[in-house]
């Protein structure tokens, strides 16, 4: 799978592709990926990549000529099966989605700055557009590199096991049970019994009933979607 | 204000820190950000923080005892407002609660790793679970990077323009309205007429109109919320 990304700041990307899970799917040749540097398709002697807005209002915006050419210049290597641009108006980032998108070959992702990106850029090449939550960033990176983390993780091989991917929270639309590790008993706060017995069947049941809890009491809109 | 964030990884977070906005509201001295490695209080020759979770099942979890000790070792020298532990069962993090927080005087993090935290660390330390959205990442260390993000940026004195926050998506319970920047026609690509007008209160009438009706399209229930 190939993920490129293009940011107007890409060294705010450097120490996570270079250090986690994803370095893994890099270093096991699983994962291309590719951070490009919208400044090199910059204007003018300045590299200049935004410009104020039109009809005036606070902060800058990414200019359409430097990612058309960006752009343009990938699309000549690369046949994208999505390209994605993150933005807070986008449509809410869900696991669902990011299972879907590791079935991909590849993704281009386009990582805001500022007030956002000209929007004929998103008028005339963006396929999908994804909020990962519900607040604003600096910039589009962080969601960037969220959107590579979880689908990079989904990419079989990645992880170490197998399983671990599959068990976790909105997998099945519910949240995780609770974890617990050594030792049983620290300072008196104790592991419960059930999870020391031994019993897989109960201890199953355990989870599964602590899960549904946990998820009928913060999150009863995920049992409503699961209906 | 102060953030300090417990990791298991620290490293992963180096360049976001060390490049964002972040950067500038520590450079500005509105911001102090420490993020303690968390494997300084390993235990035993191997530095150990994770362990296999009782019960059986894939994945490791952050062990109580590191932890404790962590979290003791920081409460002697700071009295924290809240102490959060970054979750995909946490509670859904909006602006809302950034704009709280980013009212509070220090705050501190638990960024999880691998399968999750000991239960007995979140019974008895945490006063706040947030998810960032509904999808599994490597580690929580994106999440405490975005928290410290979509915070930091509202400290006053931190973003330039200090009207540049407050027109934001979410600010007003809207999506923002399409941006536009230089050059009006770009191979017959043409910014609206209403923003070349000059007529200031058409054009925020214009703004409003296409927030609402964007809003309306993808995120109906931001609408809702708002009634």
């Amino acid at each position: 799978m190939r993920i490129d990304i293009i940011s107007a700041v890409p060294s705010l990307m450097e120490s996570f592709f270079g250090h986690s899970i994803i370095k893994r799917s890099i270093d096991k040749q699983l994962l291309e990926l590719n951070i490009i540097d919208l400044r090199s398709y910059g204007l003018n002697n300045y590299n200049q990549i935004d410009d104020y807005q039109y009809g005036g209002g606070a902060g800058m915006v990414l200019m359409v000529e430097p990612l058309f050419n960006c752009i343009q210049d990938l699309m000549t290597k690369v046949k994208y099966d999505e390209i994605i641009y993150l933005t807070p108006d986008g449509i809410p980032y869900k696991q669902k989605t990011a299972n879907s998108l590791s079935l991909k070959k590849s993704l281009l992702l386009i990582a805001g700055h500022y007030k956002g990106i000209d929007q004929r850029i998103r008028d005339h090449f963006v396929t999908m557009e994804i909020s990962v939550g519900d607040y604003v960033l600096s910039g589009g990176e962080l969601a960037a590199a969220i959107m590579a983390d979880t689908i990079g993780r989904l990419i079989p091989g990645v992880l170490n096991d197998e399983t671990s991917a599959l068990e976790d929270s909105f997998q099945d639309g519910l949240l995780a049970p609770p974890v617990y590790s050594r030792p049983a008993d620290f300072n008196g706060w104790l592991v419960p019994e059930i999870l020391l017995s031994g019993h897989e069947e109960k201890i199953s049941e355990w989870r599964l009933n602590q899960s549904i809890e946990k998820t009928r009491l913060r999150r009863p809109d995920l049992l409503d979607e699961n209906l």
